[in-house]
């Protein structure tokens, strides 16, 4: 494999790209506004896997009918602040955009808003939810099943989903946002360090032979990725999944594994109006005194320990500046799409 | 330390015996009742650690005064579905089982209902509250933070709780139940197998050189043990103990551990009742297919696959059976209380 060319590209020049291609695959200018900014500040944020990386499929599949680009998500069932809505296979950033300011509408209301979206497809970055939610003043808690891709623990058979899971909450002017799947390592990640020939940080699976393993290429033959915790990551994407596939009525991660390409997902976004809650005023102090005390602790090596969703801001601060780095060669195929 | 001698009580004398210290050190009837029933159901669920064999400290705590004997929790703030309660530093278990029982009233009215818990005391077992409220057909997400006992990735100074994150929902007659904390062995676990000199079957912490290690006393004596997938699981205790926090109005982690003591945790409780979602009809078959699938994937070693909460239920079964194994020594204590 060649080594990787990387090249800068402005966010709005990156925007304006998507957006052009997804005009020309006959989206509206609305949604391809939308889908356009997110994947470009999924880049933006550095999370280059689910924005710039990932267009070109996210079209193949528009092409493939996987993704039904005109399809909007349906109110199938209401109740009191539940609402469970049906994605009809349409885009999954818009389906999830969607029903995520639909929690957070019902939140404003009463606290909390539930939403269960079912039959939509692949939300490419959850924390693109939680940031969304945070940035209004919302806690949001979310999550989606996916197609299998890890064994349970004991198991060797891949039939847990990794299912992000999202906790965000507004700090300060932007946000704590975790977004953790429930496997140690993507696929992506894994697949990026064995064509660099390089160990994995930690264990992240199983070798061929059942050993624990650091060896990224040995795992992706074993198909056996290790999740979080062993027992305990393997556990939490069952319960993440059977939430999901019920909250939505829609799919779990078995009848969404029966498809060879990953469609028709769960999801779930609970939003909090913190607005609503007793010493509104005094939350941004406590949440102050919690971090300062996390980023306070005796570390490793340069001690900078930070919390979830300081990265990003570094990062975005970084690539607003220089430009978001992308592989030469995948802005080029973006280009001829 | 010598062998530990086990019999085996009865969960009717379990119970009885805890009713007859707790009305001897004050306790009314009602909460004498409630109160050894969880502490017995806890032990018969196999929960010995969080059940018989904290029942003395339990009662040290009362006399100490940690535990506030006949506080009963307040309603501070309530918003639509949410509530906000102070435990006034009552029973831990007392005002767990009241605020989860608010969450689910709450629920039959409008879908969710959400209660955050401050200054509440140790909940002893984060599961009664999810086998309480899947009983009665609802599901669960339910956590606490604690004081601090393990650092987060890249630190060496303890500053996380392991709070627990307890998910359930109903199960044919039973539940499926998950009740695990960010650690990935809990201090009981580790204590025991340094006791009996046998290692932890995964590594379960950092040595005082920094080694990650199986090694239980070692973990012990340097007081870092490893989050459930490393970095990942330390983000999620943070988050946890800030929404935990935030939510209740209550304590994070870190005042709580300004105390010698843990007390004034807090904690949350979101209860769906599952009867106002579309096709309530069908949600136990699909409960069962998921299930289903989990348990038949290809499996190591004697191919038993099981879903959080199926050993819970076969161990309450062979304890009713046979009584509960308690260590004579723990047994004796509190027969001398």
């Amino acid at each position: 494999m060649e080594q990787e060319q990387l090249i800068r590209v402005r966010m709005h020049d990156m925007q304006q790209q998507f957006s052009t291609v997804l005009l020309k695959y006959g989206f509206t200018a609305v949604k391809a506004e939308t889908l356009s900014q997110v994947f470009a500040e999924n880049s933006l944020d550095g999370v280059y896997t689910h924005g710039v990386n990932r267009f070109s499929r996210f079209i193949q599949y528009v092409q493939q009918g996987h993704v039904q680009k005109d399809n909007e998500p349906s109110l199938v069932h209401a109740f009191g602040v539940i609402e469970q809505w049906n994605g009809n296979g349409g885009p999954g950033i818009l389906n999830a955009l969607q029903c995520t300011e639909r929690a957070m509408a019902i939140a404003t209301g009463n606290g909390i808003g539930m939403v269960g979206l079912a039959n939509t497809n692949h939300w490419m970055r959850g924390g693109t939810y939680g940031w969304h939610a945070a940035k209004k003043g919302f806690a949001l808690i979310s999550w989606t099943n996916t197609i299998s891709v890890m064994p349970s623990w004991g198991a060797t058979e891949a039939k847990l989903g990794n299912n992000p899971l999202v906790f965000a909450i507004p700090y300060h002017d932007e946000a704590i946002v975790l977004d953790m799947a429930m496997s140690q390592f993507s696929y992506g990640k894994m697949e990026m360090k064995a064509m660099r020939g390089e160990s994995l940080e930690v264990p992240g699976g199983f070798d061929a032979q059942g050993n624990v393993t650091t060896d990224a290429a040995a795992i992706l033959a074993s198909k056996r990725p290790m999740p979080i915790g062993y027992w305990k990551g393997a556990a939490l994407a069952l319960l993440l999944d059977v939430f999901a596939a019920i909250l939505s009525a829609g799919q779990a991660t078995k009848a969404i594994s029966a498809s060879a390409v990953e469609t028709n997902v769960s999801q779930v976004f609970i939003a909090i109006d913190l607005s609503k809650l007793h010493n509104y005023s005094s939350i941004a102090a406590a949440l102050h005194s919690i971090v300062e005390d996390y980023k306070t602790a005796s570390a490793l090596g340069d001690g900078a320990l930070r919390y979830p969703g300081e990265g990003v801001v570094r990062t975005r601060k970084e690539n607003l500046e220089k430009g978001i780095p992308v592989d030469k060669e995948v802005w080029e195929n973006i280009q001829n799409l």
